[in-house]
């Protein structure tokens, strides 16, 4: 079975006029996509924040979501928090699945626009169904910065584009559509 | 080609432990949802809400994305809200979808639960694709009342469930999967 983990890049991104930006970070986001990587049975959600104030913020609600009230209020919650890491980057997040299963992830790429040689979804479906360790990269704001996406990453996934000519997506709704396209029943 | 709508109703839904609440609005639900039903062509997504107090804030939401200065911020987040129509509750929503369409929408509940009698997601999705009218109906909290959805739902869809023993995903994250698999691409 693959092992599958999910990425959230608060930088570099992009902003609406295509500006590098780092985001803040979304609540919801550390929620929503925690709570899909515990349904979906991934490894672990890493939401990579370099600003040391965001950092604070997000360690703070994970220190809740440790103890034993958040527990007995919310025992589903907690559980989907275990799933959260917090990194600087995608570097520290790399290492840290190299740390735990002894091997470099391959990093899949995704974004709202169709790029050259893009790997469909049917095909990276397959080829995650062989087994494997894959690292899922979603980006905050507008979407990763293409230049750092390029070079960094191994495959990009083709777009989620229902060809309804309108890609707007929040990514807590791209995510999930894109786990349950990999790895949810056919 | 079917006519689709979408409803979020924060009355009646439980609460964890089972009591039946009116839920407060997530700003993110109305925002998610309203680029999800855009991304998928959908008619309209329908915000259900009884309460007078939240109903203001929804619809000082509304105004403001109406106006000339936030279309020029975000046009396609302008573009979203277009979508969404502010009621009462689940009737006012069927019978604003029949002064539209001239029909009565079949009624589609959703749970994360599994219930008697749920139609899957592959019948459903050929059914949809014959045509009609429809409108798929999510609840906020711990989702919609189950005597209630049992009364007024024409079919109820079975759940999500990708098999890890976990069934707590975001609204927004299952409305995205549960509209992708009956109208995304196959």
């Amino acid at each position: 079975m693959a092992a599958v983990y999910l990425a959230l890049l608060h930088y570099p991104v992009l902003d609406k006029d295509g500006r590098v930006i780092n985001t803040a970070v979304t609540n919801l986001d550390l929620h929503d996509l925690a709570r899909l990587a515990r349904t979906y049975g991934l490894r672990g959600y890493y939401v990579a924040q370099p600003l040391a104030l965001q950092r604070k913020l997000v360690e703070r609600l994970l220190a809740y979501w440790r103890t034993e009230g958040a527990g007995e209020y919310n025992r589903t919650r907690q559980e989907a928090f275990e799933a959260l890491r917090l990194v600087n980057d995608l570097d520290e997040a790399v290492a840290g699945i190299e740390a735990e299963t002894g091997s470099r992830p391959t990093i899949v790429g995704t974004s709202a626009r169709q790029r050259p040689g893009a790997v469909s979804f049917p095909e990276l479906r397959d080829r995650m169904a062989a087994g494997g360790c894959w690292l899922i990269v979603f980006g905050t704001g507008w979407g990763i910065e293409p230049g750092f996406m390029a070079e960094r990453a191994d495959e990009l996934l083709e777009p989620i584009d229902p060809g309804a000519g309108y890609n707007h997506l929040s990514v807590r709704a791209a995510a999930a559509i894109v786990i349950d396209r990999l790895l949810g029943r056919p």
